[in-house]
């Protein structure tokens, strides 16, 4: 095993306290031989036998006498560099690491296909929630048309208490840093990247394509408002940050950011940090996997499973799974194509006439008005908040309209632009 | 494959449509060689070729080409010898048969087994939902310490129609008839035992526990009332029909019946022919698979997962998944040992001087009672309902509690009594 953070604590101290369990239930033995630290000497909370612990990842990797490789390190390198050279010497390699996955995913799979080891990764995405391996295997039948998940646990607390009880997002936050919901540096879970990481795996299983990060667009959720969420529960939704793969023809849009769902859909009931992944295949119509996304308990249920399945395919000499290296021949295509509907909040300095100038940006470029709430009449007479719900739209064409809405005098602010999603 | 009813004709056309992709996603040449009826000459809304159908099972069982039999025939015979004899030839078997397996599981996975055989069959619980697959594999680190899940589709939707509309039980049936939701005879729904089924395999491999139907209380949803769903709300609950199974130490309690759920609760919030199975994990916490748990599509899915997981162990000779075959020595104990709360309603014939009474029936065998609602004041100036929900108490103590009441002068009538789980 490469680390003894968090998870890789719980993955040794699991086997140091179920190991019996977990060989009779697969029927093979297992050992734990060598773990990667930084430091020998560290006090940690775990109890691990400490002639296992080595300085030098190369006495892992070069240990002829090591099956398998558990890489629990976390962020690119050197996890990245480690995987790769386990793998050239024909180890497993089973890896909790997003960023890895996320970024060198597809070609990390072709590189262990070649080399006829497995290379398994279910702790990558929704800490213990079964969905690479049903991907792999039970639900191969189905062609998916869309993904839709909830896969940051953070960034769902806050919008939850957003959303409940009406605070600001640096009140949400700094209420998440304190019950370690949130890092101290938040930073990759408020701006999507971590739910883009996690995106980017799902959907090249979900479309057997290759995606990486580079191909998910992504927005956070830190110029969302209490007012928005008001706004959108007055048009009967809910806001919460999605992963969203969609497919039309043998095109596929990937993206992260915060929507407005209907309150009756399963996903606008998905509570603090839990996690929901949502399918639509051909075969199996809606399926909602719905669990704890993170945690070291979670993440390391997820490890020895994947470590279980090793010893198994190991033992019984088996190639490993085909990943996702057929390319059916979609492509991913940029955000400017979706067609979606869009929320628009914009503050006015002046209401007289503004409507029929609104109507005219949007009219020119084929957008056009489903509903509009104007709200808060302040003290000048002016109207603070103009929010308008939109029919399915153009994104480029909404991208044209805000300089256009924001450059009318009457206009002081076009506050938010937030898509809806059905 | 044995039977082209509704199941096998979707993945009898599926194949004729969909080969290719298969065979190109596990990398294995798949052939549908023959196909057991009843009538040949019968029209079928399938386009399959003629010269594959036959009405001898055994020019399929004794086909020494044949190297995987797909039994969608439904109930226990022939279904149950027919599978036998397909593992004694050394066949692998996926099957969608809930009853065979609810009945011949674990023997028939051990004989499997010896054989050196798959038996695979995700399709028989929860339509194409992934659950029997991440049990035995994704989620194999786990010790569970419960299962609750609502594995019937009809009842899910009458109860719904009960709680929503406010609709009697019977026209709720009648409509779910018309809408093709409830077959003819819907007796096996109605009273538990499809869901009783569906437990016993569940609880098997949750468990690692030979489990079989015999091990399974159940009791059906003829006997609500829509007046229960209007109570059971003032108190914060929804009714649903659950399979619930419980470990307490080194003892299982297995049981189908209705049950009061806290509203909140995502299990509550399932609408429809939807199901959902919740999971509690030491490890991973509360896990929930929510999706369609019946008809063709969605069981083909699921089909076609074993069918590919089949294929790919043969091509490459991989020794089959241990099953349920270790047994950590927990038991099946009576329903009798169950300590749970409980709704009881029940109508009056006299209001006066009756709650000491009850109070004092209760207390004598040590159910305490948590809070009353009495109310619908008849003509006569008597209480028509008067419903209790009481303390945790032992399910023994309140089945003797049931005739005690009802011989009160003062009480015409037990109602219902529901348990409740939180």
């Amino acid at each position: 095993m490469l680390g003894l953070g968090v998870v890789g604590s719980e993955v040794a101290s699991g086997i140091a306290r179920e190991l019996e369990r977990w060989e009779q239930r697969v029927g093979i033995p297992l050992e734990l031989i060598r773990v990667l630290v930084r430091d020998l000497t560290k006090l940690r909370p775990v109890s691990i036998d400490q002639s296992l612990l080595t300085t030098e990842a190369s006495s892992i990797i070069d240990d002829p006498n090591i099956d398998v490789l558990v890489e629990v390190l976390g962020s690119i390198e050197p996890a990245n560099t480690y995987i790769r050279q386990a793998i050239g010497k024909g180890k497993h390699v089973v890896t909790a690491n997003k960023e890895v996955m996320a970024v060198y995913g597809p070609e990390l799979i072709e590189l262990a296909e070649s080399a006829g080891v497995n290379l398994l990764y279910e702790a990558s995405v929704g800490g213990g929630m079964p969905i690479i391996g049903p991907l792999r295997k039970d639900l191969l039948a189905n062609e998916f048309n869309s993904l839709h998940a909830i896969i940051n646990g953070t960034t769902n607390y806050i919008l939850g208490r957003m959303s409940k009880e009406g605070v600001s997002f640096e009140s949400a936050l700094l209420d998440a840093k304190e019950l370690g919901y949130a890092e101290p540096d938040p930073s990759m879970d408020i701006d999507g990247t971590d739910a883009a990481h996690k995106l980017a795996i799902l959907a090249s299983l979900v479309f057997h394509t290759k995606v990486s990060l580079k191909d998910v667009y992504k927005e956070g959720i830190s110029s969302l408002d209490a007012t928005d969420f008001q706004y959108a529960k007055g048009f009967g939704f809910e806001i919460k940050l999605l992963g969203i793969a969609n497919r039309y023809d043998n095109n596929l849009i990937i993206r992260v950011h915060p929507v407005l769902i209907p309150e009756e859909q399963l996903l606008a009931k998905v509570d603090g940090v839990f996690n929901a992944i949502e399918l639509n295949g051909d075969l199996v119509g809606r399926i909602v996997i719905h669990g704890l996304g993170a945690g070291p308990y979670p993440t390391s249920s997820a490890v020895i499973g994947d470590i279980l399945e090793a010893a198994r395919s190991i033992y019984m000499n088996v190639k490993p799974l085909q990943g996702v290296s057929i390319n059916e021949g979609l492509n991913v295509v940029p955000m400017d194509s979706l067609v979606t509907e869009y929320y628009v909040r914009m503050s006015l300095a002046d209401r007289a006439g503004v409507l029929p100038k609104i109507t005219s940006v949007f009219g020119d470029l084929d957008i056009s008005i489903a509903s509009v709430i104007q709200k808060s009449v302040n003290s000048d007479g002016g109207i603070a908040d103009f929010v308008i719900m939109t029919h399915p739209s153009l994104e480029s064409h909404m991208r044209q309209a805000i300089p256009r809405l924001t450059s009318l005098e009457e206009v002081k602010d076009v506050n938010n632009v937030i898509r809806v999603e059905r």
